[in-house]
């Protein structure tokens, strides 16, 4: 039998992707070549249904990528000259922050890091801000320990700064949680997160402003660079051969999906079932205890290494693959994905095995 | 009915693709984690099916990439400090030379072009040649037009030119053309051509002379940088998570292919029928009609406008799919995919319905 598969790493696919994978072969979409208008018709088709169903605005573009990681790079070369400021509780976060220091500049990569059991305090942060700070880098949800960024928190940060672009890691977010586009510039995420598709392919989601400002800096040297990305996207089409495959399957599964707000309160609601089993087990916490924070697609328990090592023992038994906790949380939590992919059925049945396991 | 596909872009794929996605599904192979055994033992096991199938020395190192394109970045980013030479002769081998010109230097990007009939005299390109080029761009199989560079010129090239690394695109020709590897230091290619899978990966085949010259320079500031490429390749991993689904039907797609010398040789042997097609035809020409210098993988079909959109009606009227001519030539020309998944009978298949259409 197939594992119970919880993992907020690559995670549980849709069920029909075997089915779409034949259905693309059967009509001989997996050999259509990435300028013919069999192709355009089908990122125009995907192009709707992302703006239909995650409610992203009619005026903001959507570029196909490679990965998450990639977005980082795009973002970093095409739409700033000078000062980028990071803000992060995490480790993903913080990796980002690095990059930049890395293949931009030390001293322009202003980083400032927070408690993941609290939001930024606005008050304090805007003195230390750099004036000149072009684009603000977060992590929508960090999916290393859990926590999660609510709109209050980008509604009070767009007007602390109303100018640069505000950048989102959207990485185990987007598809799952509904994203507070008005406040947004840019935010990516790779598929086989909340999307529930297989891994190889990331989705950008910019905003007439971050056009604007792309436009206006006019980096255009790389097959990756913004404004490349943005001239083939007006065309429906990549900038190089894409994962054709991976367009189409995610053309099926929006297709399938309700829109997000649905998705989102199923995911609030199944999350409840999870926390529900952890709550009585004296041995065990929740890595993010403040609940305005708690992320709804990514659940983080913690406890002693032996606790940990025990319910993972547990989980292990009932063939059900639980997410390793991250870097410095490696032995004291496990992660758990709330994606929309996975049926509420199957955390119920979950609940029943972990439950009653010696 | 699916149409016959000979599109030498992404092209006709195995039959097994859906079945395979089929197994990665109920295996969880979709949804493992890309840190884990699991995937670095697939990993291991392609590594090696590609060593062993397509006759790669032992020392050589692979890494995954997301495609040709980006492997063109990764060398020019990665193993030159300051003098390219790019030889080409049509669109592709173009393109990677003013690539170079765009995130290199003009100056320091050195351009010979020679006629696709021929193979480049080295006598007369010696003396042409910047004595301290770092690396020499080629494209073994040039997709645009149907020529090709066989072991004789490889030899030539590095008995003329023994110091910098020898580099080629072999985006339709590895998997399908035994590549002479004691001549070459890097070559890549995407798998929806002679891999017969669908698009979205490619592979970047690298000698030691390269990791050392890589070494040396020391660029490692990139996420696609070469040296952060080889470190997860010697751990059987990649730098971000990767087209997992695209891995694994590579394993399995290896797993059933013989040798590259026998699928060469069987190539050989299609691209008579498809010739025998035309070569009564008094209308019609080879683009490259130099025996030596003729692709087993592309060919190039050429004529007036008129016969050649005739041509394209008679294909069309039978359901299949020939692949448009490509830059100057897209009039003038159609191509066709002679590419490894494609079954001679198809090719049989093709030979009866052309000829029997009015």
């Amino acid at each position: 039998m197939k594992p119970l598969n919880f993992y907020p790493g690559p995670s549980r696919v849709y069920d029909k992707v075997p089915e779409w994978t034949k259905e693309a072969f059967m009509k001989g979409i997996l050999s259509i070549n990435h300028r013919s208008n069999a192709f355009m018709n089908i990122y125009r088709e995907v192009h709707f249904l992302l703006k239909t169903k995650l409610n992203i605005p009619q005026d903001y573009q959507i570029f196909y990528i490679s990965s998450a990681t990639e977005a980082w790079e795009i973002i970093l070369q095409s739409l700033v000259q000078k000062e980028t400021l990071h803000i992060f509780n995490g480790a993903f976060g913080e990796k980002w922050a690095t990059y930049a220091e890395k293949i931009r500049d030390k001293a322009n990569t202003q980083k400032l890091s927070f408690d993941y059991n609290t939001l930024p305090d606005f008050e304090k942060i805007s003195h230390q801000v750099n004036p000149n700070t072009e684009i603000i880098c977060l992590t929508h949800n960090e999916t290393s320990n859990g926590s999660y960024l609510p709109e209050i928190f980008f509604q009070d940060l767009k007007q602390n700064f109303p100018k640069p672009l505000i950048i989102i890691d959207a990485t185990s977010s987007m598809a799952g949680i509904d994203i507070a586009w008005q406040h947004i510039d840019i935010a990516f995420a790779s598929i086989q997160k909340c999307f529930g598709l297989p891994a190889g392919m990331g989705i950008m989601v910019v905003s007439p402003k971050a056009i604007k400002k792309a436009q206006e800096i006019g980096e255009n040297i790389r097959y990756n660079s913004f404004l490349n990305l943005l001239k083939h996207s007006q065309n429906f089409q990549t900038t190089h051969t894409p994962n054709i495959l991976g367009i189409y399957l995610l053309l099926k599964s929006l297709e399938d999906v309700p829109n997000i707000q649905e998705t989102e309160k199923r995911l609030r609601i199944q999350s409840k079932i999870f926390y529900s089993i952890f709550e009585q087990k004296r041995e065990l916490s929740y890595l993010i205890e403040n609940k305005t924070v708690q992320s709804p697609t990514v659940i983080c328990v913690s406890g002693t290494e032996n606790h940990i090592q025990e319910w993972k023992q547990k989980a292990k038994k009932q063939n059900i693959i639980l997410g390793n906790g991250y870097n410095s949380w490696k032995s004291t939590s496990f992660r758990l994905a709330n994606f929309p992919a996975i049926p509420k059925q199957e955390i119920e049945l979950f609940k029943e095995l972990i439950l009653n396991t010696d």
